[in-house]
């Protein structure tokens, strides 16, 4: 970390981006930097996030917001800090999480205080805590409560975006009154969360149930989707947890059912971070930078005005300025670039920064009534007519964005395996990546097994709905689970 | 602070608003918590912000996002912890600061840190650490940069929403080349904050310069603007600083400027908090509730249907929804109460929620082809064709706010004073409340007179560019600023 913060000092600006199959790790370092979305900082762990990254977030958090308040869900705010007698309930979660927690324990004149007051992780403790008050009978269920705010978890290894300290989230935490309505929440937003990386982000994943030992500290069971980065590692880009009664139990949480009878409520808990930002750098980037999807993309268009002379100059300006307004008000979000560097220049800035097309407006188009339209994907050059550019660029956009969903998809499809044996997994992980589907017999020390001899590779989740054939890689007993293998993130 | 939690605890819903001519503190405390805006919290002076109060926070952010954006200005996101080394070059904003800073000083199987850590206060001293590296010659100028965030100050007594250990804000920080550049943005910032407040919050303000004492520590001048609550105390709600190079020197924020020289950038910073939730409160309620202006209300119009029967029902709910989507498209934010509560439950509800407009309709208005339509001001009954309501409503919302603006404005205007001596503003203040406009030398020591002998009135702001005549009311020198004088949160 140390070298880390050293190298942010002195190298204030990535001079040129690591070729991702010379080094993948240092290339999603330098795309991060170089295309000014994040940096690290003298704060161990914390990153700054820059505009054009935290631009992509509020594009992102729009789009969820939106669907959660469209499903019942509400926003709340609750406390940054949360007291030690608070956090520490509920058994499995406080031993999953004391190891990262940052404490308060000095303020201010008054000095040190009688109790230790932790930065939050997560928030079931102090939810659950303060929304009982709310809750006296079934009529006041389900509370669907939401936040978005910063989180703390002291790492050791931390990486922009994938794994820092503090990051950026929503935590969703919902009370229901029965066991079953609170299942089909956890559907309900892996749902959404399949939706968001798939229809926004263009990144296809996997959703499907964990296993018990990656299931969450103090969680019945957890379900995550799971992308696949270029690298043929995966990502795991949102989790949805139940939690049955445990946390009302420990904290309480109790309500009147129909029957006039005291019941602990059924819990959910569900959240996404700025990781994802890292996911859709590393599902569809490539060697000049970034490529972003249209629909979160900042800038979903470039200009590029080209003129030789102040005359051919003010004749494009004009141009531009004639079709803009109805660009603009089809909904595209677009930058002319007028700054001073050549044209060169710009294309280079603006293919780093993944905008998805970019115009190019120069006297010869200005004469056949057209403007030039080049590609981030494809590079291909072509020319559309300036009449009904608004509507054209718009279906340009929708197209591009449903390409780099079927590019990532083939390239899953590549890196997708199905292997039967440990032995055919253990070679596998020892040549390359991917995901690799193979049979479990649900044995944890089949699982531990996996995992010790590919040194690290584990079971992302499976579909609890689909019937597994053969015999377990492991132990040859007959398979319960078709799991999926990979390494990841 | 002990007993308020205990209050919190043991009585988890507030019976009666005690009223406002009763006991101002408590009217305010029961309105914030019966119509669940926010509530205390076990955590020393946190609140939550429950979802009727956080909508509108999420109203008042998205108008006020939007009016930076539009001037230049772009969203970032800076670390929670700041490293005490950091924290403290700028010695007069160390001194404000460090008797209200929480530390982080141990963390997870790590134990004690090396380095305390401060939960940011306020952002000057991290923003000024990292903004350095994007900032090499004049060309990178000027940096107009903002977060949304929480941050924390350790208080002593608590408010909610006026005063709270944690509280959700934007800080803006700028750096400029030219000091008429920061100054200007000072003053543009000023007039979004009034904007906001008076366009907006419906909350006229007065915009002006803090005198010396009550100056941001670390600025050369801070501009505020002042509102007036209910019971006639001054609510600063909203500050705008210019620091001159006071914090680039400090954390040597330099560029190099149009003469190839090494120069130190001009920095501003200001912000708006959730306390601006406070005090449209204390601007619009009365004994019954809140009263919310249209432009933020999370609910702007209520609708409460009215029937005896089944078919009755029937009958009002097809109305209901044959103008729903044509209320809904112009931009109204309606709800309608299907809840099994009588008539007069919803009606208290939603009164006491503020909610600009509502709606009865029974099976006579259907006959009439007509709704009534009940103003939360005036509480007068009025027929609206169904015919057109969306328009309709639309313009009645804007009727409303602009009556909710007159009426503020004609409650400060009846509490403002002009006096010309001491003893009068002594004589004032002991009787009443309100603004007072005085003549003032400019001298701190009348300054401190003023407030010792009226038991804490302060100086809000004046306007620099309004001359002043006759004597300070203190000395009967020369006046040089004619200020206004209040009480204040």
């Amino acid at each position: 970390m140390a070298e880390i913060v050293e190298n942010a000092e002195t190298q204030a600006f990535v001079k040129d981006i690591t070729r991702m199959s010379v080094d993948f790790d240092r290339w999603y370092t330098d795309v991060v930097r170089k295309a000014e979305l994040a940096d690290y900082t003298p704060v161990r762990g914390c990153m700054v996030i820059r505009p054009y990254g935290y631009a992509l977030w509020e594009h992102i958090q729009r789009a969820f917001d939106d669907m959660i308040k469209a499903t019942g869900h509400e926003n709340w705010y609750f406390p940054l800090l949360i007291p030690e007698d608070l956090l520490v309930k509920e058994a499995e979660h406080v031993e999953g999480f004391t190891p990262e927690v940052a404490w308060v324990t000095e303020a201010g004149s008054h000095g040190r205080l009688d109790q230790r007051l932790a930065i939050r992780p997560t928030s079931e403790t102090i939810i659950g805590t303060l929304i009982r008050r709310y809750i006296q009978s079934h009529r006041d269920l389900p509370q669907l409560t939401n936040q978005w705010c910063n989180v703390l978890r002291w790492e050791m290894r931390t990486r922009l975006f994938l794994r820092t300290a503090e990051f950026l989230w929503q935590e969703g935490h919902t009370f229901h009154a029965t066991a079953e309505e609170a299942r089909r929440e956890v559907d309900l937003i892996l749902d959404l969360y399949r939706r968001l990386a798939e229809e926004w982000l263009a990144m296809p994943v996997l959703p499907g149930l964990k296993s018990r030992a990656e299931t969450f500290a103090g969680a019945v069971y957890t379900k995550s989707i799971e992308a696949m980065m270029l690298d043929g590692l995966a990502l795991q880009a949102g989790t949805s947890h139940y939690f049955g009664q445990n946390f009302s139990r420990a904290y309480d949480i109790a309500f009147t059912n129909r029957e006039n009878q005291r019941e602990h409520c059924y819990s959910t808990s569900w959240g996404i971070s700025t990781r994802l930002i890292g996911g859709l750098i590393m599902t569809h980037g490539d060697d000049t930078g970034l490529v972003l999807p249209p629909r979160v993309a900042p800038v979903q268009v470039v200009v590029v005005p080209i003129f030789r002379d102040g005359p051919a100059r003010e004749r494009v300006r004009a141009a531009i300025e004639g079709w803009r307004p109805e660009v603009e008000a089809a909904g595209v979000r677009l930058k002319v670039d007028w700054s001073e560097d050549r044209p060169g220049e710009k294309y280079n800035r603006w293919e780093l920064k993944g905008v998805p097309l970019r115009i190019e407006v120069g006297p010869r188009d200005l004469e056949a009534g057209q403007v030039t339209i080049v590609d981030r994907l494809t590079r291909e050059r072509r020319s559309l007519p300036m009449a009904g550019l608004g509507p054209r660029l718009r279906a340009e956009l929708e197209d591009f964005q449903a390409r780099l969903f079927r590019r990532a998809l083939e390239f899953r499809d590549r890196h997708t395996y199905e292997l039967a044996t440990l032995a055919e997994v253990v070679d596998h992980f020892r040549r390359g990546t991917g995901f690799v589907w193979a049979p479990w017999c649900e044995d944890p020390a089949c699982e531990i097994r996996v995992k010790e001899e590919t040194g690290g590779v584990t079971i992302r989740n499976y579909d609890p709905d689909q019937p597994a054939t053969g015999g377990c890689l492991v132990c040859g007993r007959p398979a319960r689970r078709r799991v999926v293998l990979a390494r990841s993130y």
